[in-house]
């Protein structure tokens, strides 16, 4: 640790979201600083370097993850190097925020997962950024109470005003449903089983090849049902929204709120452009948590467990969108390292 | 009574209000025929008497009352006629609906609760519409159950898109507040004692001379508070709302609701565009509780009295607005005619 | 017709809902009188009946039917006496409202709908009363006026406190669903080709055998996708709710909202207790509509075709649910004569 | 400054606000840590500075501003301690946060006014922490933006469950409403130039001798009214709303909003308890802004002037609640130096 305790991080990747989380520790959160920045690209990566005292640019990541400087990585490049990243990490023992994927396959997955557990000590958070948001903490919190009784469905509502050109149709269930994946798991404290998705007719505002919008399926070892809405061409904004029905009552987050204004056009309000207005009170809360964690020697927060599941849980949703059959999930059981 | 018990019922004025209870006393309502349409101008009382089966035309509203097949009265006429059809009714003894206001001064209304209490019985349903509004039935009774305890304030909200070039300052509080104030009497259950007119400088939007939006405000002989924002030229549609705040709670009534609609200009919902549209049940209402009621000998629902109050407030709430002053309300004492 | 066009109805059937039409007729709605009163339990028949001035009570449909005042036939009698009364009232050529279901099944309504051709023209009105719910007309106006484009998706909750212990799993589909069924091909103008019926693990306060909540899904002829949550027994209220996915927004409708109070508890309101009271309003208007329409010679609304397409939709949910399956919906090609 | 440009900030005050501003600089915002922690209590100081890796513990506001390590100075003791304080902190030119009020009353505002100018530049920001909330932030924007046009009226509620048995009538306008007075100030941009306090019958919940709830209402120099409902002993939880009434439209913030649950008392929310929940974020918000602003050597937010302009407010409050009457606000002509 340096002085104060505060710790010393180095952030690898500085696209959008390593750029953000760079002025997020230097300007947001406590008791972190940006002590290394990474990219492939030196320039880039000197640039960002060049805007935060005290931190160095670096094209290596494993030479960063070595500066004394160091105490601890935030992954935020491309979701194919992260694997990489990650066993450096686990080299030398330094605690990890793992954009997500954790990695993009479950094999890869598989191969982090076992490295940590032959490490010894759990070292990773994966940023599943929902579960700091407030309303989802407050979901949370209310089924785990048990005050509405056992959760029978989770109806999800996932959308975006638009996408690149380059988005797919397996980016829907790798890039986007991803996280009602990682989110279902959590909330319901479930398994998922097996992914089921159905096709309507796609919009026409849709880049060709893309089949938006899409319903998907999630089935789970406790029974229950999942069925996620994901529309990335929606038109007018970003939505994600989630309404558990119980045996005893139902709980929604996600509603637009806010401000709310009487004008000409009608009454109404606001929604948030894209996912970095929506969530970043939630990425505020994400990395300030792993980093107070860090600074007191703990680990919380999605694990590599919870990565592994979402990448076997988004092959087989791959798989079943390409096929139209319900696709069952295939993972190793959960070894108790994890539990 | 006509066969089958079905009310015969003499509309008197063919203004909007007039025409529009025609209709819905020919299509909506249960009970009630139209028998007799009256108006100064003839032309109009034929056409509009020509579009109902077995309605006759009248210039004079004493003929049309006279006739054998008029049970009942609705007095739609401007509100300087009222007084003159109102003592006619009670020379035939005909149970009436007489729209706001009774009568347009308190002089005028006492002389009507004079004649009403020399005949015996009441007969006059005044046509304060907010009190067959579901939302207001729901408040009301929710008040009056005690559950939250003694009201304590009383915020309303009275808000127009427009109104035309003659709509003076006095109207405002003589046309519109009047629903407030027979609204603040029936929540609450207590009469009024003061009046207060609060004037910000005008929008520019109002037309010249009228001193649009004010604050308006009530005291109360049980010792509670009634603030009135009354806004005739607020551009986006018509809003009428009401929250009640009492010692254990507060409970509101008005606001926007129905569809709900997500698009490029946010999420949201339409402003009803004028008290047609928004009070149309309750107009609907109110009619049918008067058919029924008469149908079955009784006389409910705002009385003479309510009328009588009514004018007297107003009043006051002229002289507080030209004066700028706290003007204390004058009033008869209730008569026990009307307890 | 009787004097004055009011339109002499033979109710039969005197269940809650025959009872409640009853009520309805005499008091709410205008243009139509109860003129005959029809159940097979002869002192139950007589005892609505004396309720009712100038109305007689029959233990045959048939005889109500020829009676020389009924002008018009308004079925509520059990599904299974449907097609007799209805066959009936064709040979006497009445107009008729007909409470859903048309018939019990594909079969017997195909029978109803060759009848009705072979009489050539239209007589029948089913009765599918959230086509005249206030807020589904404003979805319904809203779709067909183009604004947010082609509907993708329709998502809709379709929630009950609780069934009778009599209650199966087929009714969840032929019972419940079968309103979502007519609403889906109502507001998106398209027929339902295939059911899949998902199925969680049931509630423990579900009775014994029924499989609650379930999940149903349509596929359209139009591409669209329609996901039906049926919950009969969620102990919190009565709640029905739809949004539609277009390409350029999403509107929903069926919120709960109203009188708003702040107290201990919360935020918040009242959810209605059961249909009766969440769609008081759209069955009045449903009745009325058909009044006026027979009236002026007219039949319009949700037609034997909407009758007998909700039956083989209903068929194929039921061995959806069986089966577990995706199942084709078998329909006879749509006539020209309703077309 | 420290390393790293760090500030160290002397916490004066360890009471509430005091204590938790200290766990704020130390666990949640960025660039500053807790250098001295300050209370004439010495235990209590100790114990508060023990927590705090770095902290010293003072019993003499002087002695910590002339630490070496102090860079800046929170104050959070009691009102009546903040002109002291403030005048020391001028001595030292130290930048301050100051709590409110800045002092109890105008005539010693008005000589930390009249030193700050001394000093030649602004020194102080005033802790209304309201101005960073986010709703109350996007109604600021948008009254800014001009869209709406002019303000006219601003509807507040100011509503807390309940005060300890201590809490005064003086104290619901100078500890309550002098929130409305800047709040009023701020989106308006307007000063308050007179007061009227009006007093409905007090709740039976409200300690002996507290005329609770009553309604104030604000004059402005730009001819804007403002109705405050204060209301300490609601009984339900915290709500701060605001409906600013324009030209073209009307915006409203703080309705409760968040998570909706379905369940047998009905569909609603929470109510937060306390202005401690409903502002954490605001909170945090304020003394980041503050630190922001004071490493880069800028003084923003709430000045010296709006903290007199407050206690000139208040002043002129309690003489309008004690009177009945309205009440001129008595204050200087605003000094170039704050414009």
């Amino acid at each position: 640790m340096t002085q104060q305790g505060t710790l010393g991080v180095a952030v690898i990747g500085t696209g959008m979201m390593g750029a953000d989380h760079v002025r997020r520790i230097n300007d947001v959160i406590s008791g972190a600083r940006v002590a290394a920045v990474v990219d492939i690209d030196e320039a880039r990566a000197k640039h960002v370097a060049d805007g935060v005292e005290g931190a160095r640019a670096y094209t290596d990541p494993a030479a960063a993850m070595a500066a004394p400087d160091v105490d601890a990585v935030l992954i935020a490049s491309p979701g194919p190097a992260h694997e990489a990243a990650l066993l450096t990490a686990f080299e030398h023992d330094l605690p990890v925020l793992c954009e997500k994927p954790l990695t993009p396959d479950p094999a890869s997955a598989l191969r982090v997962l076992e490295a940590e557990q032959r490490l010894g000590h759990r070292r990773v958070q994966v940023g599943f950024m929902r579960r700091y948001d407030s309303e989802f903490m407050k979901l949370k919190s209310l089924l785990a109470g048990g005050e509405l009784g056992r959760p029978l469905l989770l109806h999800c509502r996932h959308r975006n005003a638009s996408v690149h050109s380059y988005f797919t149709s397996d980016m829907l269930i790798t890039d986007s449903v991803v996280h009602e994946m990682d989110q279902s798991r959590w909330l319901l404290e479930q398994e998922i089983t097996a992914v089921t998705v159905l096709r309507p007719a796609p919009t026409a505002n849709a880049p060709e090849g893309l089949g938006d919008p899409q319903l998907v399926i999630f089935e789970t070892d406790g029974g229950a049902l999942v069925d996620v809405e994901i529309f990335v061409t929606c038109g007018f904004g970003y939505q994600v929204q989630a309404e558990a029905v119980c045996e005893r009552g139902t709980a929604r987050v996600g509603d637009a709120h806010g401000m709310l204004i009487n004008r000409a056009s009608g009454w109404g309000g606001e929604i948030a452009p894209d996912f970095v207005a929506r969530f970043e009170e939630a990425y505020d809360r994400e990395v300030q948590a792993w980093v107070n964690a860090t600074r007191r020697g703990a680990v919380e927060g999605p694990s590599t467990w919870d990565g592994y599941a979402a990448a076997a849980v988004s092959e087989a949703g791959v798989r079943a969108q390409t096929t139209g059959e319900r696709t069952v999930v295939e993972m190793i059981e959960r070894p108790a390292f994890y539990s």
